[in-house]
């Protein structure tokens, strides 16, 4: 067995200098916040709406339909991993990206940067499996670009979706509609899709083979909205994972939360697989997975909705008035602790 | 003074095998377009509209504005250049893409590949060069993305960006509107672009310094609208240069293009440093420059347009109906030839 893996890439924060760009960057924990809040809001922003989480919402024209527009670069490694590869990530990511938005995914564009060398078969399943990623998540992609860089200058393939969505939720969705009586809930099991890479790019073998979560989740978040939910935020477990999704919705709403660890679904073999990677599943990147934050008196029947498309919708925790705000506190059988954003991220280009 | 190019490099068809990419898959031409038409196209395309030039038509809503989408890549070597670099050359890039739609561009979303140890300066100077890019097209940057790959896996930086422009022309803009009383305009002298990054990068000086084209079209383009011009067509004439454009029209609207090579205005030093480094400024790729298809009774008052944004703007050809169609002939001093569209692109990492 491989050492699980190469602990000066995990946390290269522990190595930090101030004036390049490190692995941790891309992290999606602190390192990255600081960069976005640092050098792309303060260049880029021109109103509070923009630079928020998952995507843009427009009204073009003034007068047309509300949309949400959202873009996402996917370098993972390596490009095929079981349960998907970099294809169906791409298009899976930014169907995701518009969903936590509220939207109806309508329309993607793709666009390859290729290192010379790529085999073309490989272009080829990969762009078969984007075309059945986006015929099952029920969206178009309708533009597209190509471009090639010498050999060694990348890493066989990187994919960039950017996706228009139509906004079907009537309210706003994000951290700023999050209120002391709202209830956490988890749309399936976390910790798949880290494991799954880090499997296959580690050349671990366990006895059950752990396939990635890498799904669409258009349909379960607009069966919420369908079904009445006033659905206050709702975010994808990617990169840095459920804790840090919760980290940055507290930290946005100013809110605390308090997490019931017993109830947070991880699968054994995911469980058993993190023990011996020295990983905690928490913190482990999802693919097809996310929380939605709701009143709690619509609590079951989100939690019912939810479960026509995964039975291990859970509900995981809540919105506690009492607690310190902007803090994320786990109860676990020994007692309580509070959870911290990682620097960096435990796996690097994960997705 | 090194040597002008790789010649390798340059004419990867060549060596052409059918089973890996090539540098030449990148480069707009023939190579370019068969993956497109092999590869992407028959996954991708759901209606005739898709995975047209430059953008996607949207109507999201069904009631709503009539939108452009587009998205390109850039990975242009080195990331500085005279009269740009990599962030404004992103940002002009997709704002210049919706205009070739008819579009008034409203939003862009911005996504970076970065690879360790890029200095924070440089990212800085960049993303700089982005918001002033953006502010000279008048258009806001509302969402983006960072990623980060290890060192000795990128080259620096890869940037997308993807965009939503308003569409302002009544009519759709494109060759299948190209008819043979049309004349072709350009809309500033050709080469430039090409020319400034291949000297940079070779370490060529000449004597008069070369800056990019790099700028929006948006402005130029409504104009055109605006000044009630029934505007047929209209493409930038980057990767491939202003050859490769006039033949991807002629073929896709099945017509005869005569261009009259004494009108396509080139610069002495373009030229000069074209004859130095063995270049056709023709293919030569630009990054400011577009022609325009138009009927020949409104070619006066179009050219009137162009000239308030640039005096070089000139009637360089026209459709011609007795002409051989998807054929684009040029008429010399000594006669006429017929242009052929290049395998792959005379330098590689352009744009």
């Amino acid at each position: 067995m491989n050492e699980p893996f190469d602990f000066s890439l995990a946390c290269p924060a522990s190595s930090a200098s101030n004036d390049v760009i490190e692995l941790g960057h891309g992290g999606g924990g602190r390192l990255t916040h600081r960069l976005i809040d640092e050098i792309f809001r303060p260049a880029f922003a021109t109103s509070p709406g923009d630079f928020t989480h998952d995507g843009a919402m427009l009204e073009p024209g003034g007068n047309g339909a509300r949309l949400a527009f959202t873009t996402d670069s996917y370098v993972v490694r390596p490009l095929f991993f079981p349960g998907g590869d970099i294809g169906s990530l791409a298009i899976n990511g930014t169907v995701n990206d518009l969903a936590m938005c509220g939207a109806e995914p309508l329309c993607l564009s793709v666009a390859f940067v290729m290192e010379e060398g790529l085999p073309i078969d490989d272009l080829r399943r990969i762009v078969e499996s984007m075309q059945g990623a986006a015929a099952r998540a029920r969206v178009r992609i309708v533009t597209g670009d190509t471009k090639v860089v010498e050999r060694g200058h990348g890493d066989g393939l990187y994919v960039n979706t950017s996706g228009v969505g139509l906004l079907r939720s009537r309210f706003a969705v994000g951290p700023q509609r999050v209120t002391a009586s709202d209830v956490v809930i988890v749309s399936g099991d976390v910790g798949r899709h880290g494991v799954a890479v880090m499997a296959v790019r580690e050349g671990l073998g366990f006895e059950t083979e752990i396939a990635s979560d890498c799904a669409p989740l258009a349909q379960p978040v607009l069966s919420l909205i369908e079904a009445g939910i006033d659905v206050h935020c709702l975010r994808d477990l990617t990169r840095g994972g459920l804790a840090t999704a919760l980290i940055e919705i507290a930290e946005t709403a100013d809110a605390g939360i308090e997490l019931d660890e017993a109830a947070v679904p991880v699968s054994e073999t995911v469980r058993g697989a993190c023990e011996i990677l020295g990983l905690d599943p928490l913190y482990v990147a999802n693919e097809g997975r996310f929380v939605a934050f709701v009143p709690a008196a619509q609590a079951q029947l989100a939690l019912a909705c939810l479960r026509r498309f995964d039975e291990g919708a859970a509900v995981i925790g809540r919105v506690d008035g009492r607690a310190r705000p902007r803090t994320v506190c786990i109860r676990t059988i020994g007692g309580a602790r509070e959870l911290d954003m990682l620097s960096g991220e435990q796996l690097p280009r994960i997705c």
